[in-house]
């Protein structure tokens, strides 16, 4: 781990030495060595120029706030990823980036509340990592899947080869005829997913997919089920007495219906590829690099 | 499947004939043969009969509520399950029973609202089995976890073989120290699941387990860990962003700490045997028989 040192200027970020240099060596820039003329942009500069580009903002209402650091930081270089999780973070800075555009909560509520947290030991080695580092960390999730594209399910959908297939209105993907263990497989290698969890028949046939990526919510999850009647529903998250209980009763009626139910964090990861993309494009002297938060689960 | 016929009576109840008197034969009550002359209690009174016993009974707000028919309905045979599932509903329909007490919710969502469901055909096939067959269902799901004994805890506890090293009070469990592999496999046997979710060190040495079946949210699941510290949460199911997450977090500052997903349905469905030895002991007149729901997952 490198300890962000504020002194350190954007030439000496690509200048370190031994170990942190080897790390370093993989948050170039795109355009190669940074012009030290150029003047450093800030943490509020590059969330605006996000924002600026969706339709209707900037949101009354949304969980797209900085949840440490603020907006005046220099930014000498950006992570993105699904969560900041303290390997993440140390990953930043073993880096020496000081930006990390996360997807998802950094404290384990949707509103990344931390009242109830205040005295929490885990919370409190977090915080206090990335106030000593000067991290600031952006969550970018209403904002990138409200942007055309939405940048998540762009990417998923890419990686899932079913870019021609894909209706970005009903979010149902016409696919070639594959049975639901064949269509499991492709989701796995696809995706990079070791083991997932699915109900349904191995051997029925699915052709049309209602792809879903993330937590979208059991009645959402369930109306877009009844409205479009896919064979299989293929999501991130799910909670168990709601959608899972809905396709077993579907399934018990006869419909022929199936669910697959990715995990969290593989069903959108690589809408955090689109985000160091997208940063690559408009910021082309910033250091950017994807960090893939990875599952935390084993299967037993 | 049996259609219900209202003019059954109990007598009948027990001599049907050919393949409902098999199934039916799994329904007899404890008392054996039925008395005649007794009179047949109604949906209501077995209800009121298990919430008159929980401590500050009743609840103003509760969604321990009818989920279909009538406290009028004669009761002529219960089913207690975790959830009314049609297939559930055709067993009770199979054995002649018109009562399923179930822990969870009947229609998909914790409060079962049905509005947004009204022109939903899984909903409305459903919903018309249940009235065509004229069977109640009733949600059991804060009383019986205010009960004194919380039904579900105690039973999950006894299936563990902790009722000795489990303090209600803490919900923690200190068992002889065991290996996060081998309680893994304690658990699985012992509450029946095939496969589960986890996250942790499968060498790591457990010996304080905080239990907490169901699905008690992140923020009652992060704070328990925090003020138990337990080596690891055994739990029933989780929002993979809050739990899992700061499972996650703790590891990577060093913490000890695991988590064990049993899934929600097997994590509680001992408490659904609970409910059932509960009717045999207060009405051993009446047939009951706990029908598991079963998981509906697949792993692949």
């Amino acid at each position: 781990m490198q300890k962000e040192n504020p002194s350190h200027s954007r030439r000496e970020f690509i200048s370190l030495s031994g170990k942190v240099l080897a790390s370093a060596a993989l948050l170039t820039s795109s355009a190669g060595v940074l012009a030290s003329h150029q003047e450093e942009l800030n943490v509020g500069q590059i969330m605006d120029a996000f924002i600026k580009e969706v339709p209707g903002s900037p949101f009354e209402k949304t969980v797209d706030t900085l949840k440490s650091g603020d907006r005046n930081i220099k930014v000498k270089g950006i992570i993105t990823t699904m969560f900041a999780t303290i390997d993440v973070i140390n990953k930043a800075i073993a880096l020496n980036a000081n930006f990390i555009i996360a997807h998802e909560p950094t404290f384990y509520n949707h509103a990344d509340e931390t009242a109830w947290l205040k005295n929490d030991d885990v919370f409190n080695y977090k915080m206090d990592l990335l106030k000593k580092h000067n991290i600031a960390v952006w969550r970018n999730h209403d904002y990138i899947h409200m942007h055309q594209p939405d940048g998540v399910r762009d990417y998923v959908v890419r990686r899932l080869g079913w870019t021609k297939q894909y209706d970005t209105e009903s979010w149902v993907a016409d696919i070639q005829s594959s049975s639901l263990q064949t269509l499991i497989m492709h989701a796995k290698k696809s995706l990079g997913i070791k083991q997932l969890r699915y109900i349904g028949d191995p051997r029925q046939v699915c052709k049309k997919i209602l792809l879903m990526p993330g937590a979208a919510g059991g009645q959402r999850q369930i109306t877009a089920i009844g409205s479009r009647k896919p064979d299989v529903l293929m999501c991130g998250e799910i909670q168990e007495w709601e959608t899972a209980e809905y396709v077993r009763d579907a399934r018990s009626k006869g419909d022929k219906l199936s669910l697959i139910v990715l995990g969290h964090i593989p069903s959108e990861e690589p809408g955090s590829a689109y985000m160091a993309e997208w940063v690559k494009q408009k910021f082309p002297a910033i250091p950017v690099k994807h960090v893939g938060a990875g599952s935390p689960f084993s299967f037993g």
